[in-house]
């Protein structure tokens, strides 16, 4: 494993969105987003996945230069068309926009349809912690889990970020509706491990820990069974009915193809109702009391976002890890 | 098992609660929205609560004639204080005033503090659906779930409702953080069965699916382990910054006393985005692909309150199946 000093990381993407034709601010804001996913741990939607961000673009499912439109506005809510423009630039003008929007209003929300994969969700949800607000936001996806009591995949995993801000590291919940990722399953396989808890169901519609035998299936499980295939059903509806985008059912299933998804901010204006201070003292005294139980056997609780810190500090100070391999690629692009 | 009209039983609770010094109609709605829990087949937040509920007023935790106040206005975002009014009328103020501000605004959200148990949480979701708009609300709850790693309780199970309408049937979701409510153990445990999945832990920290040992350990298990336990966080962080009243860690953890609640109700305005027809198609088009797959072994696949209108329709035709011991409790307060 390689460690590449994040500056350096950040300055070879850059550099390599420039040459594809970037303007210069949204080639430095692109190449930020991914170096950052990487820097805080979440390398399956960092630099690894910048590949096939380069690929998106060259194979025209992601144009370059498109910003999002404003469609309709109602005051607090507005409507966007992202154009099919970089997911990760997308998403961020819009967490920006609906920050704006809960600035001006007290709550704010943003619809985006016609947009790309948003890469790193949480991304979304530290933006808006380090403006001061409280956010949630969320994405639909193709097709890739099946609902409950199903046996193909005709829901997406549509991740879900919650934010709340706090002095000493924001509150930053990043989950998707299926118990573990195809990229999680995919881990636990090389390593020849177990999955630590079920995860799926086998080809003869057993629940089962052995991550192989659920990659094989395609039957990964929603969170809380019935429970997480509801809520990514209810994110879905949402997203589409309120960007007047695609659902689910109309993105194509293919992880080369995604494109067209529809995705919701949200942003709660705090600054006016509770100074910073409560703010801070208040998330920090429910974090100490969830944390003041008992540990059970060998474990840890931890809140939302807390390994994203140790992690952050550890890429900062040794380098961020990445595979040759894929430093390979990434320089070649 | 008694079959009671459903005039019937919702005059005797109306009733109940003028006689109790309700107003006339505070009563009716209060009464009407215990006679519809039940109705729709939610039992255990119906006429089975309707006792605990009037001691509740006995003792003092709900004043009957409390109504909830306006703190602070930022325009599409309010803050109101429950005053310790009765849980249901107070969500059901509060879930008005959200579509109110949506109508206005685009997005309208309430944050109430200092309120009470409000009953069936999708109540307020299948009222958001029947006024045109879609909604999501939470409450945080006493401490009832110990977050993942830990194995004393120290997060509430903070139901989430999340409501869209649609022609045939509204899609409403009403779901706790936990896999199983101590009343789902419950009724497991009477009829001698396992859990269908697992849900909770055994007192020597091992998963099972026998709910007898799960009440006896108090570990249930929150939905998705880990991710249900930081979305549980996240819903008491959200309700308890936004309303500026309580945090799970500041509610007593006792049925009987349980008060002091927050809660959050978000409306969004679909009626200028789109028209209600494409709304209506839109949903509908989402639920038959979702219902296109094959199903798992012996399984439907459902959307979230597909079951209540069922449950509903056979109700209000052969009346509302009431315990005996409970109707004559209910009948003697």
């Amino acid at each position: 494993m390689l460690r590449i000093p994040y500056d350096e990381l950040f300055d070879t993407l850059r550099q390599i969105l420039v040459l594809l034709g970037f303007a210069a601010d949204r080639a430095a804001l692109c190449a930020r987003l991914f170096a950052e996913s990487s820097r805080d741990g979440v390398y399956s939607h960092g630099v690894n996945r910048f590949p096939r961000f380069i690929r998106a673009i060259r194979n025209g499912i992601v144009d370059l230069h498109a910003k999002p439109e404003l469609i309709t506005s109602l005051g607090s809510l507005e409507r966007w068309d992202g154009k099919s423009g970089p997911g990760n630039l997308n998403a961020h003008h819009s967490m920006a926009r609906a920050i704006s929007l809960a600035r001006e209003h007290g709550v704010g929300c943003v619809a985006l349809g016609n947009t790309n994969h948003w890469m790193r969700g949480g991304t979304y949800g530290w933006q808006a912690a380090e403006a001061g607000v409280i956010a949630v936001c969320w994405t639909n996806t193709m097709p890739n889990l099946p609902p409950w009591g199903a046996n193909e995949p005709r829901l997406g995993n549509n991740p879900l970020v919650i934010a709340v801000p706090r002095t000493e590291g924001h509150v930053v919940l990043d989950m998707a509706m299926s118990q573990f990722s195809y990229g999680a399953l995919e881990s636990y396989r090389r390593r020849g491990e177990m999955l630590p808890v079920i995860g799926g169901f086998d080809s003869e519609g057993q629940l089962t820990r052995d991550p192989a035998a659920i990659e094989q299936s395609a039957r990964p499980l929603p969170v809380g069974y019935w429970k997480g295939s509801g809520l990514a059903l209810m994110l879905d509806l949402m997203a589409g009915l309120l960007s007047g985008g695609h659902f689910t059912h109309q993105i194509a299933p293919d992880l080369e193809q995604e494109s067209r998804l529809s995705q919701v901010f949200v942003a709660f204006n705090l600054g006016s109702l509770t100074r910073e201070e409560v703010t801070r003292q208040t998330a920090d005294a429910v974090i100490a009391y969830v944390k003041s139980s008992p540990p059970s056997e060998g474990a840890e609780v931890r809140y939302p976002g807390e390994q994203v810190l140790r992690t952050r500090r550890e890429n900062l100070a040794r380098g961020i890890p990445i595979e040759p391999e894929i430093w390979e690629q990434v320089r070649h692009t």
